[in-house]
């Protein structure tokens, strides 16, 4: 099971709208069930630098399957494990990045949105991965 | 100048409709006139290894000014420029990649496509960049 | 749909008992549905250098759909697709990987072997894609 | 002197029967003597952001020829390898890695495991080098 491109793009354009509402440019980011990147968009105005860090979020959460604050959790200063942000090419674990389970539990793709400060990036990954999972 | 969201979804759409009407999935990828990503997308059932391909043909054609194919030229066996398609972290010198340019030269821009055979892989990133430029 | 560990173990004993049947100790990886590692053997005596290419022609049999001989058609001396073989951080297309099909078409998984002449490597990888197709 | 396969997968099982027995799917990497990837294991269900985690712990402690969790004391804040976790390509310095030793003191393999919380991560690492010097 995985996002279909047709899905994918609705959890774009719901991302989007959520974005223009707020009036912060976003670059947000889909991938499929392997873990693969299955749609972008930046948007217009969007910080290049957030490019790498909506798919480094999309790919935080669906390898780890959690949202990407919380593994924030387990590397925060004085947490067990020391530096597992360095790991798999580089994590990212501030919020923005949501996977998308299927009813088994099983990570099926992920969102990762990132443009604004970390509260805008956590609602517009919520509107994209509500699109996906409605 | 640069492309906006716009245009890059509309290429993506011009891209789409031509990879349906071949009946072969594609990558398709969008750099702005930074040469970062604009847009992505990975139609149903296209190959997984072509994502990697489509953003770096894209990222050929956008470093290079040139279509890739014409990079080839450079570095095919016996040509002067040995191992050129290793610089940039690696580069991709089979078509499929296409230079989006300001009437000035400028590069402003740049499409990737894979999925296909080397022609169908051409054709549909030239349906993108007419999408681009029209 | 994915390899279970089960599945993936039974393939890993399946490739063994070829290898020690031909007298050729293989490196044997299985990826799962999401083109990770499920599991790994490097069997006593087998060659070290050939860990990194059984991964590397299992990933490649994953990201293309295709065994990697085949792959070795589209950027062989005088093909179109020129330097193929670097993209996706590196892919090996000499037989021995081998993807794994749903009836549906879509990849679920690959094993790649490698240790001996090509033949011998082909010979060990189609053992454990059978046992897990079968 | 280095693991034998018949040894490798012994300490996979332990780990695996540890693993099932605290109800949390692990992925278990063993190294041989030339710290190269001798058996790997990803449990149904285990993370797939622990491959990477899992085959980090095992170099790590095969490289420094101590427990994993024992590195964090020289790099952790205020200690003075500052950064050591950037070297060798990424070291990972929480607990789950452990080096196997001769009699000799000689480090003749690893083992790696990841998927669960730290101290579920370190026991059934224990299990399975317990396996391995038994």
């Amino acid at each position: 099971m995985s996002i279909s491109s047709k899905s994918a793009e609705r959890a774009i354009d719901a991302a989007r709208q959520t974005s223009v509402r707020i009036g912060v440019p976003m670059n947000i980011a889909i991938l499929d069930g392997s873990g693969h990147l299955k749609a972008f968009l930046r948007m217009d105005g969007a910080m290049l630098g957030s490019v790498d860090i909506a798919l480094k979020k999309a790919k935080t959460a669906f390898l780890l399957g959690m949202n990407t604050e919380a593994v924030f959790e387990f590397c925060k200063p004085g947490a067990p494990a020391f530096g597992l942000e360095h790991t798999n090419g580089g994590l990212v674990v501030f919020a923005g990045g949501i996977p998308l389970k299927a009813d088994t539990g099983e990570t099926i793709g992920a969102v990762g949105v990132s443009g604004g400060t970390v509260s805008e990036d956590f609602g517009v990954a919520q509107a994209a991965a509500a699109a996906l999972t409605n």
